[in-house]
């Protein structure tokens, strides 16, 4: 297993083991490359502690995942309140902002995200960064409806005074990548300024007539995860406080 | 025909006499019982004056129209600026905001009222109120994500302090009206005091997760045509002027 991969496996097992608790019926489950770590560790905690549990999805990747380790699959519209969802991010800032979004998911991903009790953030060391954009330079993911993107385009070259937002492309299909919704995904990148408080361009973009949803996260997450290369988990809190979890023996 | 059909007749000739304009190239056609009107009072302008002119439709009704017509369709992609368009409205209060989307249109209609260097309502004197849910009593339309409308109609429940609220059933399908996105409509009612200034109220839904647009368009018109029953036209203006243009001979 390389650096990373154990990096994220130890991200997700300390998060998992502090708080997926024996009370917790229903839990989201997010998207990404971590979160496998996450299910894997909750299948570990046995089938008695799994009985009677729900646990909710945010896309089509977290459900095959639930599916296949013989979870139970619930849906959102039936547990409107979730005792903690666990999620992965593309990168997250020192006061728990973060952006979601490289794999289309980040509207099912906020709306778990706002349903949970407690949000907890699960990755490896290269997501942890001071402010956004740093190291995930592809921008800021955002779900527009295809009949407005162009208009969409416009608006943000305006708003974020750079011409440089883009239509994602998809790789397997001919045109642009199309989402769980039914929509499009601009990457629009921003000048490094707007993220020492990215809530407010998040609000500029998200009134954006055509915007579905803005891969910005505001303040949402209690907690985030990051495993080290050594072996060490930095975790890092709401109230900016920051801790080191040593290496397992 | 009809007092209500002459009343919305009158206020669509007069509206395009007045600001379809020969140098009009690119021109936006709305939805609703008045726009077959409009569309009517555009073709009398005659073969030459909609040489080159393209035409914008909101949805499938307005499209069928531009076609039926014989004019030229166009696509917001192509043409991100529009000279005019004409729409209809719900109800529009006197600082010109107005309620759209009994039609669930409202998405693009929104469109192409923002790319419209004119926007001009038209409408018949049932829909010209001091302030908006005076008459138009289904409450503000609101489109969503499908996946998201549980947890989008528990938080309007906290906005507005009122639980009702409700996912627009369709007539001639099982289940909900979707509409030509793909989306849900919620029809949110809420208290009069929040009329007062409808931006507030329109931000705060659409800040919400999982609404992808809300029909209340503030402040978005220059001016507004009401067909009175007595062949009167009223036009309310941007500023708030209020004119009355009389019947025709």
């Amino acid at each position: 297993m390389s650096n990373i991969e154990a990096s994220k496996k130890l991200a997700a097992y300390t998060a998992v083991d502090r708080h997926v608790k024996p009370e917790h019926r229903i839990i989201g489950i997010g998207s990404g490359s971590t979160v496998p770590y996450v299910v894997e560790r909750i299948v570990q905690q046995g089938e008695e502690a799994n009985k009677g549990r729900v646990f909710i999805p945010t896309g089509f990747q977290s459900k095959e995942l639930i599916v296949s380790s013989k979870l139970a699959l619930g849906d959102v519209d039936e547990y409107p309140t979730i005792d903690v969802t666990l999620d992965g991010a593309d990168e997250v800032d020192y006061q728990l902002n973060c952006v979601k979004g490289g794999g289309a998911c980040h509207l099912r991903e906020k709306v778990l995200a706002e349903a949970a009790n407690t949000f907890i953030l699960v990755a490896d060391y290269r997501k942890n960064v001071q402010y956004l954009g740093t190291n995930f330079v592809q921008g800021v993911p955002i779900e527009v409806v295809p009949f407005a993107y162009a208009k969409v385009l416009q608006n943000l070259h305006h708003i974020l005074g750079s011409p440089n937002a883009v239509l994602r492309m998809a790789v397997k299909k001919a045109g642009p990548v199309v989402t769980d919704n039914g929509n499009f995904i601009i990457d629009a990148p921003f000048p490094r300024e707007k993220m020492l408080d990215p809530y407010i361009i998040m609000a500029q973009i998200k009134m954006l007539t055509g915007v579905v949803e803005v891969g910005l996260f505001c303040r949402m997450a209690k907690a985030a995860y990051f495993g080290n290369e050594d072996g060490t988990v930095t975790v890092r809190w709401d109230d900016e406080k920051v801790e080191q979890v040593a290496a397992p023996e």
